[in-house]
């Protein structure tokens, strides 16, 4: 793991120690914690069109909800990480890097319902 | 940004561009994304009681879709943040330095209550 | 067999006591089990434009697969709703009667930052 | 479907007329807006116990704001139904009857991995 990400992680164990509040954070807890902080970044996107969506970062007030709620997601995401003992970036290269196998460019280009998830390309 | 991370966004937005796919990310459906793929991280916690939760890891097959569905969750994520120029570590860090000022450890010592999001303490 | 939401619900209550299962069956489960099934349903729609989701029932597969995860979503929901003996309908519609107030229709007609919620219109 | 589930789909469809914001609300953005609403009910329980979540309707506070909360799921919920052109409560009824089949009693009582969704009983 690099170091920003290694800090991070043990940040949020020093904050929850220092605060005794390593006993709600259970995995099943900060798995709803980490739900409902995407609840809440979903919130800022509901009534956009998509090109609104792809303009967010251009209006300050949104530009700075969105930023904090990303942070609180990636927060819970790394606590989580860290409580489970998983690596996050490498947990995301090897699901990347069994999609790239699944989904080669030749047989997906372009394609939204192979974009899909779970639908595997025909042989 | 650390390069474990920054090589990740990279990753995806190669991915992405190979497959001509970059015209499904909008923001607005990555969000969406997100939102589906921490489903799937919560179906596996549902019915787990709190200790069974902390000791998700030790069952093997339980441990690795723990950790593919972690790895689908940081895929989009910082797929999300790469499209929107967010930094995921520095916005993290931004919203616990916050935190850490609205909580105060003698403040919010071993309190549910105050663990809630968005309770303030008292002044 | 009628499709009275009281039936719903107390089909539900017979459903997992067959089977042992209201053991399993805490709100905060069946909070879980609701998020994760919204994430099964949010998936259908990720990758589909806003037009080609106004369009979704005329696609057979695609209307089969959009009424089961509703289903699946009305089941916890119902079953929560059940457990904690909250009436859907009448919370459903006190909030509505709440936001009819708050939002009156000649002051946010037509207007998406209104159509946001929690943000009150002008005095 | 019943006559107060039908009356509250046709006030939400009347509501949303009334303030021209039917152009919103396609189906994409209704199951945002539920997955959002679900975040919301997902925080009220993130910290409890299980004990602590089976006794959130003793406190008024809380108790408020989940019949709120679950108010708001319900509203979407219904809504989103409505525009699709799906019963509720047949459609839950349709997936109860399916999983009656799946989990029949004497092969899942009891057992917390059978009540772990999508997993099969042996034959």
């Amino acid at each position: 793991m690099d170091d920003d990400l290694a800090a991070l992680t043990a940040r949020l164990e020093a904050f929850a120690d220092e605060r005794d509040w390593a006993q709600f954070h259970t995995p099943k807890n900060l798995v709803m914690a980490l739900s409902g902080e995407v609840g809440e970044l979903t919130a800022e996107f509901q009534w956009l069109t998509a090109a609104q969506s792809a303009a967010v970062m251009t209006d300050q007030d949104h530009a700075d909800r969105v930023r904090a709620e990303i942070g609180d997601v990636m927060i819970y995401l790394t606590r989580l990480a860290g409580v489970l003992g998983i690596d996050l970036v490498a947990a995301a290269n090897a699901k990347l890097t069994d999609s790239a196998r699944r989904y080669p460019p030749d047989r997906v280009r372009g394609d939204a319902t192979k974009a899909a998830k779970g639908q595997p390309t025909e042989s």
